[in-house]
């Protein structure tokens, strides 16, 4: 299925031995030595495919396909009934397809330039395994961990360090920054640029420097020309395992919790505290210094005005609980058509 | 009037020999050995220039001024009457007036940047009359077409493929991705990045690895730092002659109709189809899955929740048939006189 | 405090030295060959330090703290009284602070790339102390004033002028464009870039050719990954000591006024123009060609659809003076109440 021009398929694989990679249990009758040769969408796989369903609805999908192995639950296994098509038990199947993805392409997105011609400056400090591709720039004292992949034309400023396993894309550049472990960060984003902090008087806006840092932890994900401007005295901070959009703004001194979210076109103006497990719908927009708890969730193109401390949903221009959004939505529906039937 | 430190003027052009090129009718009376220069705008032209006029109103600014020539429809230049300014009568002023730009500075926007010290890699294929400048990049097994050109900085990443006389600006970068010919990507662009696809457990968000592409048809323009993310397991497609400005982002799998365009700053989350000649306004947002018709109009900043099947103009939050959400905001602005006079 | 990886530390400076150039006044009893190290937050500030307060209350998060320095007002000064901590006594001290950041790390957010490698087209031409950093490309004829730095893969197109003391950050681009002296472009900044400029017709969306350029006058900053189309026959102009955030967009032939404030994700469409010292909140939009005056000051997430002449505070969709805004807002929020009250 995936293209072999951009994609190199590590496949085939065993069933069993995929199984035993998964941790997921094989349905009775299926042959553990029967070869998987692709991953597939469940409407589209084949013979050879592996395909899989969160649900029993997902499941249905399938039809008269007999791809060569389904991912799924054990409830819902029972809930169809296991039919001819190999079975592959696991209680999340789409994690599970997400691991059998990364099997078949471990390198999908990132070997995607030539390597060649990069500039690493003398004092830079490379791990095993890390993979420049060319015209990327490393800067004097940066230090990039082990297997670490930077794209073409990515640029590590001085004294940047980036952990293992990570992945800086095409053009993106990384200054003033300490990013951790299997980060990924998309092509053109920008981290650890200045602060929109200024002096201002009867004169003008008189730029303050801006002396902090961005502190990027394990296993964050940030989208393509997304924006993580530096400290202006302090660090700002990206959260463990927190996954940033495309087209995404984060101002100095923002602090984003623990696996927190923020879908593309998000705005966070500075200082903004975000809780662990919160999700920001897409263009979202927050006010400075604003703190929202955790696992608060905020609906697409909510203004977030004042704190939410308390876990739940929340929506509207001031954010407030979802139900009240929606009420206040009927509401002037309702408004809207009365002025029609008044003024006819 | 253009400054010829950017741009190279081909001019000048014999009145006749121009009206040939464009297919337009000279009107009685007008030198067609008469040369013109420059172009310029209707308020700003004088002598040597041509400029053209839409409309009666248009056509009324130019005053006392004596361009060498004015580009008018047939019908608007009887309304005007023919002074002493040479006419070229066409059907659409704004076209033949576009036509003629091209005719004076046929590398407007292109030629930019130097050439020499660019990569490209042995196993890539360049097309008769490919240029390509200083610091760009081409991956293994990239095909470019006949006369496309590739801007300073700019990255093909590997197998992807552009066709004839297209343009990828400065410090774009163009991933697993197959163009056609005559495709526009400003500076900054990113297509092909990673989707926002992850499998949230209990653990965390585990990455989706996208393994899709991104399908870019004939004639499409994309705006400076817009993303595209390409499919996750299918591909995101870009109808022929569709126009995308600046800051857009396109999610994995969207569909986006031939001739559709999206103002700057629209948001389109995964999954969305829009047809073919809609137009959305910027900052318009559109959830997950949706389904926008064709020959839909949104104002600027719409919020879309659900499908919009039926041509016609829209706008609000959520979007409806844009007499309603001119009804509400006139509804929710007597209501706050109304609380003004009950509190005062 | 500023880590020393990414900073270079100029200090220290005597106490006495650092108030002269400050233009501030010690404190009685204070020691002006004291040294002072770093810069450092009120909160944080230690021996060795300098901090500043702009009012009481920021005054009073000393505590027990005793840095080397404190800069306050004359006026906050006599309300907190002066105690063991040496006082810095300046009309402005935020201003002040920020020179003092600037005296101890003049380099802050410049000196991030490597220097060599460059490319420079023959017939351009550099001012004296100009740094180029290793990837950056600047092309024929360009004109680099005295001291300019451009950043890593930073590309400079034919023909463009830059002044002195300016800073292009890091991937940037900038092409068809005059810039002043001191103008500082982030990482990514889209300067020049195509307008979204299309006549169309039954066949589609004819491309116009952009054929103006951008004037950045003195002192301009320009956020990370922000987006300034030329004009399409004129120019776009950005005034004197405008300071414009990341992400936002800033289309063809808009006029931005002296000291204009646009924050982050903010959206002009064509031909808009921004009074001085006006300041359009983040996520702002406004349509093409309206006209806002000087000192307007517009709420975050406002849509600006007709002409604001008036100085003044405004908000809202559309904009209106902001107590209506404000009144709208608590009329709605009421009429969703009713609503549920009567519903229940």
């Amino acid at each position: 299925m995936a293209d072999p021009r951009f994609y190199d398929n590590r496949g085939p694989f065993a069933l069993g031995a995929l199984a035993a990679k998964l941790g997921a249990a094989l349905s009775d009758g299926a042959d553990p030595q029967a070869l998987v040769n692709d991953v597939a969408a469940i409407g589209e796989a084949g013979l050879g495919d592996i395909c899989f369903a969160e649900t029993r609805r997902f499941a249905n999908m399938l039809g008269d396909r007999t791809p060569s192995a389904l991912i799924v639950s054990r409830a819902v296994a029972a809930e169809i009934g296991i039919g001819s098509v190999p079975h592959l038990i696991h209680p999340s199947p789409a994690q599970a397809f997400a691991d059998t993805c990364r099997a078949f392409y471990p390198e999908a997105g990132r070997a995607v330039g030539p390597v060649g011609g990069a500039y690493v400056d003398p004092t830079a400090k490379l791990g095993e395994g890390v993979v420049i591709e060319t015209g990327a720039v490393v800067g004097p004292g940066a230090e990039i961990g082990a297997n670490t992949r930077l794209a073409a034309n990515a640029f590590i400023g001085r004294g940047v360090c980036i952990g293992r396993d990570s992945y800086i894309g095409p053009s993106a550049s990384v200054i003033y920054a300490l990013l951790g472990d299997r980060v990924w960060a998309n092509a053109g984003v920008r981290i650890g640029t200045d602060g929109f902090g200024f002096a201002s008087g009867a004169g003008g806006h008189l730029k303050v420097p801006q002396l902090g840092r961005v502190i990027v932890q394990d296993d964050v994900e940030i989208g393509a020309n997304s924006c993580i401007d530096r400290g202006a005295l302090g660090d700002t901070v990206i959260g463990e395992g927190a996954k940033i959009d495309n087209l995404v703004q984060v101002a100095h001194n923002c602090q984003i919790g623990r696996r927190a979210i923020l879908v593309a076109q998000v705005g966070l103006a500075g200082s903004v505290t975000v809780g662990d497990w919160s999700v920001l719908g897409g263009q979202v927009g927050v006010a400075d210094h604003v703190v929202i708890g955790a696992q608060v969730r905020l609906a697409a193109r909510s203004g977030v005005m004042k704190a939410i401390p308390a876990p739940g949903d929340y929506g509207g221009v001031p954010a407030q609980p979802i139900a009240g959004w929606r009420r206040e939505m009927i509401a002037v529906r309702r408004l809207g058509k009365e002025v029609k039937r008044r003024d006819e």
